[in-house]
């Protein structure tokens, strides 16, 4: 490996290489270390070193070097993913794409920007003509809009638009093949599921045209109820309720509220809660609906004040489970989407039938037109077999779990790889050479 | 009547009124002129004069001479509407609100106007700062704001914003009652369903404040498919594509084509049609969505193109009745909300029971956050009993039908007056005087 690694570096004079290994080990992580199944499984799993290219150009001279010396490719945005996708199991090359961060051009309701853009920069600049982006993870502030593509799904807005796989969410990407003689091929529409949510499987994502939302003065709630099913249905009810605009409705069982030191003065003691986000305009229907659930409404900031400090988005999505992590190493989580034609009783059976084990979080969005509870389940971590009992309970009772303690993707939320994406692999990976050994039917041979 | 006539006329000197026959006549009028059965009962009916105020305070004036000589008071915008709501059934004052046109303001995502503000030219003026009012029904370039929230209930945009008594959709409303001494009351959040769709017999609607949409650029287009279902099941798929911005799905059966002769042009003989305001970015993804459904795109407007000329909405919601009418006077509509749980099985139940007889018409919109099919069937009017057949047919099937061939409140769409209507009305017309004889369980007496 390492004749070939130097005959790498040498080829790539001029373009960013990092070779000291507390930094390649650091940036071949991310934040898989929400599972302790995947920790022991992906521990030592470091690349050899990392490139930061700073345009598409050094990509393509990245991915030739990379293909003619058969050296393994891990692309990372801001590594905020949850599930090792972005550690590399047979070392290789890292490559960083955060030094892509041009904005190349936005206008009222798209926008097209370089792979490593963070998904907060851009929103600031959407947010100068009154848009702003559809959906983002809760690691906003952090993660790149490249990364969240080929890593994600959703977030604070999917109550609005969906999931990110969801036809008119992404409507162009640019990819780099890692070819003898790599290319730069452009998808459009329906074409950006070969590469959405692939985990760097199948090319490096240099540039991605979104849609925008209309960026709406955005107030944030909490409102308190003492039980928690009253909450689930206050937030259903409010999802439901097509003339109030929404960007999250989460809904956490009263334990959770123990790692939300930042809102704490806010919650009476053992009541369940409700996070909202809701357009201004729209907050004028919350006192009498939230009346008729018997809650309280326990914080109120509008727009201007909730631009300024504490977001409750922030306490949402995967978020909860990192701000209960900092609190107790010992909670991990589930992610689970309930059977819609009975969704919120099955959400009952669970809550009632795990207790605190597992301590239900709520996060309402959009499949295929209906508003639909998804939780992100912070469960105490006993033992892998425990964690799996668990799953099962949750399979056997309709619920489906993408399960966040695999790294193969076949494991994980689609049980199968996108046939259209292993088409477009061949295309684009054709020594195999992308994010090796994800994947059950990619077997990773180096061949020479 | 007379002398009261002639005693309020010499009380309001200076407001704007007409006694000539001719205008008073037309101005009784409205559109149920759609339905014959309406036409024969509403027959003759007109009020004694027309009052025009041209703001609030002569508003408040009409209201106090009215109640002092108990003459009872119909109030009317644009008179777009369809089920004799603006007609008077016990003559009096017919109060013309479409003097009160300002702008009062207009803000990122609100305006508040007066009420006989036309919805065509508050558009334009929201859309100078990028938002546009939320929905509008297709007789946009006339009618009133208030006279749509008075008598109408939802239209183009309900397919992302749901109906205008979903919650959220009306923030405020500023009402002048028919008393001695008449007030003008403000109704915000929930409150304003006390009035929302009360056919003017409880208040003088003056201002209305509502939210905005952004203005996106909206796509026009037509798909043609040779098969009736198959358009119904991809207007269904566009509708429940989260990340396609929706503003219009129309979908017709074959027959109603031959009335559409703007767009004829774009139509192959025989096949069923969609109609579809979608934005632009949206646009992208619908070629491929149109082939997986076997139909052709015949017709595309980019935003820019669309703004001109022809405009889809203008075939859509009740519209197409209005054109149907045009050319054939036999033709009349119902109003039809299918079982949301098997919504385009019933679709097609109907479809192949009454062939051309009832002529299918689905106008997709969202209720309580689901989208589901309406419908404003085009029918072949023979007789009163053949149309009641039609409609007991429907409701035996559990279709919903908001009856548009009464001017009866209970018997229309809601069966039943809402109670919080009904005290409300107990407060603002303590005479009964406001559009007397539309409620079974409203007895119109002059009370002197």
């Amino acid at each position: 490996m390492t004749t070939k690694l130097d005959a790498l570096i040498n080829s790539l004079e001029g373009i960013e290489i990092i070779t000291d290994s507390t930094q390649v080990a650091k940036l071949s992580q991310d934040y898989h270390t929400f599972s302790p199944v995947l920790v022991s499984k992906l521990e030592g799993k470091v690349g050899d070193i990392v490139v930061r290219p700073a345009n598409e150009a050094e990509v393509l001279k990245v991915a030739a070097a990379c293909a003619k010396h058969r050296i393994p490719v891990t692309v990372r945005g801001a590594g905020t993913g949850n599930y090792g996708q972005c550690v590399p199991l047979h070392g290789g090359v890292i490559l960083d794409m955060t030094r892509l961060q041009e904005i190349l051009w936005v206008k009222p309701g798209v926008a097209r920007v370089e792979a490593g853009v963070k998904l907060a920069a851009l929103d600031k600049r959407t947010r100068e003509i009154g848009w702003e982006i559809r959906m983002a993870p809760s690691t906003y502030r952090t993660a790149t809009i490249g990364g969240f593509i080929a890593g994600g799904s959703g977030g604070i807005g999917s109550i609005q638009y969906g999931l990110l796989a969801d036809r008119g969410n992404i409507l162009a990407l640019r990819v780099v093949t890692v070819e003898d003689e790599p290319r730069a091929i452009a998808l459009r529409g329906d074409d950006v599921l070969k590469v959405n949510h692939a985990w760097g499987i199948n090319g490096i994502i240099t540039e991605v045209e979104i849609p925008l939302g209309p960026a709406y003065p955005w107030a944030e709630v909490i409102v308190t109820f003492d039980d928690f099913m009253t909450a689930a249905k206050f937030g259903q009810t409010i999802g439901n309720a097509d003339g109030m605009i929404k960007k999250l409705i989460s809904v956490f069982a009263s334990p959770i509220s123990q790692y939300f030191h930042a809102v704490q003065e806010y919650i009476p003691e053992g009541t369940h809660l409700v996070f909202l986000i809701i357009s201004e305009p729209s907050l004028e229907f919350l006192p009498a609906l939230v009346q008729q659930y018997g809650g309280q409404i326990t914080y109120k900031k509008s727009a201007e004040e909730a631009a300024k400090g504490t977001h409750l988005a922030e306490f949402s999505w995967n978020h909860t489970t990192l701000l209960a992590r900092s609190v107790d190493t010992d909670i991990t989580y589930l992610q689970s989407l309930f059977p819609s034609d009975r969704s919120l009783q099955v959400v009952e059976q669970m809550y009632n039938y795990f207790g605190d084990e597992v301590m239900m979080h709520l996060e309402f969005f959009r499949v295929n037109g209906v508003v639909v509870p998804g939780a992100l389940q912070l469960v105490r971590y006993t033992t892998e077999e425990r964690l799996n009992e668990i799953i099962r309970y949750h399979e056997e009772q309709g619920v489906s779990i993408a399960n966040p303690h695999t790294y193969i993707i076949e494991d994980g939320g689609r049980k199968v790889i996108d046939p259209e994406q292993l088409k477009f692999k061949e295309i684009v990976d054709p020594y195999g050479l992308m994010n090796p050994g994800k994947s059950k039917v990619l077997q990773f041979q180096i061949q020479n």
